[in-house]
């Protein structure tokens, strides 16, 4: 029986992936990705490695989860070594931690290394910190999703508002502009700021800013920074950006 | 004038820096550097790099931040590639934010390198997932110190306690008993499951799983975990464990 190992390739860039995690991909003797890790990272595994696309496409095409879990199970049986790779981080919205469930559950030994997740990436390319003294002592990493089973979101962004200093969300692009409006009705004025990272790191990444009042359509997958903070962050990557000119 | 690239180490472990901040730590002229940086991380400079510890010791000992912006000023003036090392990312709960706006108020160019931060990698560790689907969809990064201004905590735990799932806290050591006091008080129920991790990663690592009720006294530095997530988590790590036996 081989070992599984769930790693995270951190955001877009493949230098943002850990020492430890590009060591097990060029050792592993089978990798099965996710659609948003890096093309470069995938040339990165040694010669004769089996490299399988296991990623979702928009529109929901892809092996489901049943059949992702089934396959590294049948992958575990023959080969020593598996790599599991994940975007951003493997137990940060990912499917990372069932995985390990499945296979520990049919006897296949699996261990995690962390990636950098997108959610606190994206914003660090934008000089956006998560927290800074005196303007936010918190931050909380949420999903726009709703729950399918009780047909709504499953935060509550309106008590997530005066809670915490800083909001960063993940999968919220096709419900930006309720989710804003979730957040103004729980407190938040509506010219906070607001970030807009697409596909951090990737050749397609844009970015835009914005207020909560005027946050409605943002390009999937996207990840949205709610505070103070994103001003404040944003001010420093400009003036940084004209020293560099 | 030279460039500033304020970088995350990640946690104890030296394999879990990024590719990229490992390439700068070793092409850096100068290296100045966070205590909570592995020695072994230290010894990938190129010969000749100077290696400043600005670490700051229990009682406060070491330089002051003002005195770490002055000597990355300094050595930036003289040096090509300053690189800042900070344990896990600079951006969270590190003070890369304030050195870079320093540098770039005074026309040194700097950018972000993130690292994996602590809060997230040490549950990984233990398998602790910060959120995990039907269990939590909501994660947030807190710091439990307190403001000397207001004299009051930074964050309102009893409102924290009923808006997210899992809490996690960063600097919270010597004030654990007082916060499980005001989750508790904010709703969260006496048996809510607590990891604590001492030093994730380094040779003095420590874990222990207790309740909100029983939360007293913590080794320092420790990151606690509070949610639901521990119990699964720990769970599915000593099933795991059994299998590597």
């Amino acid at each position: 029986m081989g070992r599984v190992y769930i790693v995270g390739a951190g955001p877009g860039d493949p230098e943002l992936i850990t020492v430890k995690g590009l060591r097990l991909l060029g050792s592993a003797d089978v990798v099965l990705h996710d659609r948003l890790v890096s093309a470069e990272l995938l040339r990165r595994v040694k010669p004769g490695a089996l490299v399988i696309d296991v990623g979702k496409r928009p529109g929901g095409v892809g092996p489901s989860q049943e059949e992702i879990n089934e396959l590294l199970f049948s992958y575990a049986k023959r080969y020593d070594l598996v790599v599991r790779l994940h975007g951003g981080d493997p137990l940060v919205f990912g499917r990372g931690f069932e995985e390990c469930e499945f296979l520990v559950s049919r006897g296949v030994p699996c261990e995690f290394v962390p990636g950098i997740t997108s959610g606190l990436a994206a914003p660090a390319k934008y000089f956006i910190p998560p927290v800074v003294r005196g303007v936010a002592s918190s931050v909380v990493l949420a999903t726009g999703r709703e729950d399918p089973r009780k047909g709504a979101r499953q935060v509550d962004f309106r008590r997530l508002a005066g809670a915490v200093d800083t909001i960063i969300i993940y999968m919220g692009a096709s419900a930006a502009g309720e989710i804003a409006r979730e957040l103004m009705e729980g407190g938040l004025p509506g010219d906070t700021p607001v970030a807009v990272v697409k596909s951090a790191y990737f050749i397609d990444e844009e970015f835009s800013m914005t207020t909560l009042a005027n946050l409605y359509s943002v390009p999937n997958p996207s990840i949205i920074v709610v505070g103070k903070v994103v001003e404040r962050g944003v001010r420093l990557w400009e003036a940084a950006r004209r020293l560099s000119l």
